[in-house]
């Protein structure tokens, strides 16, 4: 039998519904294997074996008439989502210890359909830099490589469903801060459609780029949850069939984004020629010469929102900041609020193109990360390529399944317009299957 | 002498400063004219003497090199902002007596800068409904006649400044809560910049819309709060004078907008008859036809808005919440996620055309309000008048001075293109003298 921590959260749930397994037993099993991994991967900045059998004993004995859709799910929750029965700290001496006795919204929505907030997974400062975690304790490693890093900001988050410790994390997503670690560390991670679900209680970094975003190591988790976030289309359900399908193959253009290496390079040929295998069309493309500025627009924006974010933080320990975090609060770099909001203005101008564009394809298939995870933990990564489906808004789902130079794993983005979360999971759902199948990546841990 | 509770916060801090009153006495005076007043007024939905007073002494007992630019400024915080030491209870019985122990960034940057948070004050549910304050106690009244409104959804801060109570007063403005209650106690009200002031920790009800909103009862005691939350134009101070400024004097095209009423028909003539006696030019101008849409727009982003900002509360007790709250959640009109996209892209291309034509004036001029505030405490008023400031993240200042038909206060609302907060100040100021002396209003309580 497949110990229980290694079964998907969907996995789980049928057996709870047989009975042939309670939360508690599953609990336990997560358990056991984050003892048994955590002195290799760092995923945990808290997490009470405690308070974790005692949510699960309440579960157990919930009556299955008043269980929710997510009853037993076990969640990860990066350390800048606020939680009412644990510590928040942001992976910042300001907040060491702090533990506001209140639920993020997304948490809130979890724990009502059932979930189990299982603990909190580590992240950059404030989810607001590349650097990795560093605050106090070792830094978090990739299951899959322990020299490596497993990508950031949700790098806790990433570690922890890639390695089997829990089967769903939440993360958030400012530039690449889900997509990135989703494809550093071999799963599934999904940035659903800006404002698609309740950002309330997540460390603030940017209005109108941050959101949440999911980890699972498969399609039917990652549906679990948008079902719970009650996330709907406007379209009614379509019978998605790879064959016959019309996909995009996007590669964004240079100098404004870098050149991929060799290990995306090859992954975006080989989803390609398996999209086409199984009978789809693959139109190559790029971005029109009047979007190149999109990732200038970004950092832009970016930089004004840090300004207003980091405020209090910096009022309350200026020397306790990263001095990125400084910058942005004292404005070094002297952006005017001209070239503010003219980034701010021309993003949303960008944004109903980008959504005629995808419109004519079932998906847009582009690179997720530069390579496999880099050597090392003091950088998580580039997030370039993640840029800009969070500047557009657009949903997007990093699927696994190709192999980089070193034996680690390369995902692949997959791009709808907004609001189309659903369908996107559709055409995940059976892209996902051959990628798994005939990408390469055998992600045994 | 003028009894403390009647000072402007910037001439407590002269007395501060020159050592003839402490902040233990100035609070302890805000606290008598409370008790004096609250059995009429009700604005307080949590306010605790001695943990003022505790405070105050703390504040006194700081040496003065060490004191704040706010230093003991008294701020009543709408009943939606989370404070670490008072509840947050939303006027919704979902949070009665709930206490996060969290400040929002707005209130850290207070505290920081030595600012005295005095207590929370009432507000329509979640801030999102325009139905007076009702969920317990009575409900919040008008202090120059306590059988109207104080407008919403931040009724207690308007009320509160409006009456003495309390020299400074955080609200929110979603479509026109900040304004609204501005006009109707005859202060000042501010609603800066669209994301000029961190909203972490603020309900949540639209993360395009929400914005801090400041009372006052002078502009330089918003210019401390300004300055404080570190806002800067990209200008350097001018020294502004009316005589030989250009302003525009905007009405909003019916049907899309509702017809105002006397006192606002009479507030504006007269604003502009004022203006053009001390030099200024004064062009009367309407919005092109183009730019009709923005409310209804503005209204279509904010239903879907309120869809995901509501679903925790939702989940966690449907039965508590407003029905229109629950409308939002179960998108009861219907709106599809085309047309809520629509909305939000259009009303983001209107943005710098907006800011355009405010920025071939000194200030636009326009109605805050319909009328003076209604009778009974049942609606908080119409908001539609300050909706288009809201939905085109551009500062405005209510300016109190006109009296309607039944001697309440009207005022006017002057509006900046966006990052123009500390130059609509200036205009203000100027402008403030003016109708503040000459427009009629004299608002004595």
């Amino acid at each position: 039998m497949t110990e229980p921590f290694r079964l998907t959260a969907s996995q789980a749930q049928a057996k709870f519904n047989d009975g042939s397994l309670t939360v508690e037993e599953y609990a336990k099993s997560l358990l056991s294997r984050v003892e048994a991994r955590d002195a290799a991967v760092h995923a945990w900045a808290y997490l009470s074996p405690e308070l974790v059998i005692r949510r699960a004993r309440e579960l157990d004995q919930t009556p299955p008439e008043k269980r929710g859709p997510l009853h037993g799910v076990a969640v990860g929750v990066k350390d800048v989502i606020l939680t009412n029965d644990m510590p928040t700290q942001y992976n910042s001496p300001i907040y060491e210890d702090d533990a506001p006795m209140i639920d993020a919204g997304s948490v809130a929505v979890l724990r009502a359909n059932g979930a189990l907030i299982f603990g909190k997974t580590t992240t950059t400062e404030f989810a607001a830099t590349s650097v990795g975690p560093s605050h106090k304790g070792p830094k978090t490693a990739n299951p899959h490589d322990p020299s490596r890093t497993p990508g950031g900001s949700s790098s806790g988050s990433g570690a922890a469903v890639g390695d089997f410790q829990v089967p769903i994390g939440l993360g958030t997503q400012t530039v690449g801060s889900t997509i990135r670690p989703g494809s550093f560390n071999g799963i599934y991670a999904m940035k659903p459609t800006w404002n698609s679900i309740s950002r309330e209680g997540q460390k603030l970094y940017s209005l109108i780029f941050d959101t949440l975003g999911l980890y699972a190591r498969s399609v039917d988790d990652l549906k679990l949850l948008l079902d719970a976030f009650q996330l709907v289309d406007d379209e009614p359900e379509e019978n998605f069939q790879v064959n016959g399908a019309e996909f995009a193959l996007l590669t964004l253009p240079t100098p404004e984004w870098p050149e991929p290496g060799p290990g995306t390079t090859a992954a975006l040929k080989k989803g390609a020629e398996l999209l086409r295998k199984h009978g789809a069309n693959v139109e190559e493309i790029t971005l029109d010469d009047s979007l190149r500025p999109m990732y200038k627009y970004h950092l832009q924006v970016l930089s004004g929102d840090g300004r207003v974010a980091f405020l209090p933080d910096y009022y309350a320990a200026k020397d306790q900041l990263h001095y990125t975090l400084v910058d942005h609060v004292e404005n070094r770099h002297k952006l005017s609020r001209k070239d503010q909001l003219k980034a701010f203005d021309e993003l949303a101008a960008m944004r109903p193109k980008l959504d005629a564009l995808a419109d004519r394809y079932a998906a847009i298939i582009a690179p997720s990360v530069i390579d496999e995870a880099p050597i090392g933990h003091g950088n998580t990564g580039d997030a370039a390529f993640c840029g800009p489906w969070t500047a557009m808004h657009m949903p997007v789902v990093n699927i696994p399944g190709f192999r980089g130079e070193n034996g680690m794993p390369v995902g692949l983005s997959v791009v709808s317009s907004r609001y189309r979360d659903q369908h996107l999971l559709r055409v995940c759902r059976e892209v996902g299957k051959i990628f798994e199948l005939e990408g390469g990546w055998k992600g045994e841990l």
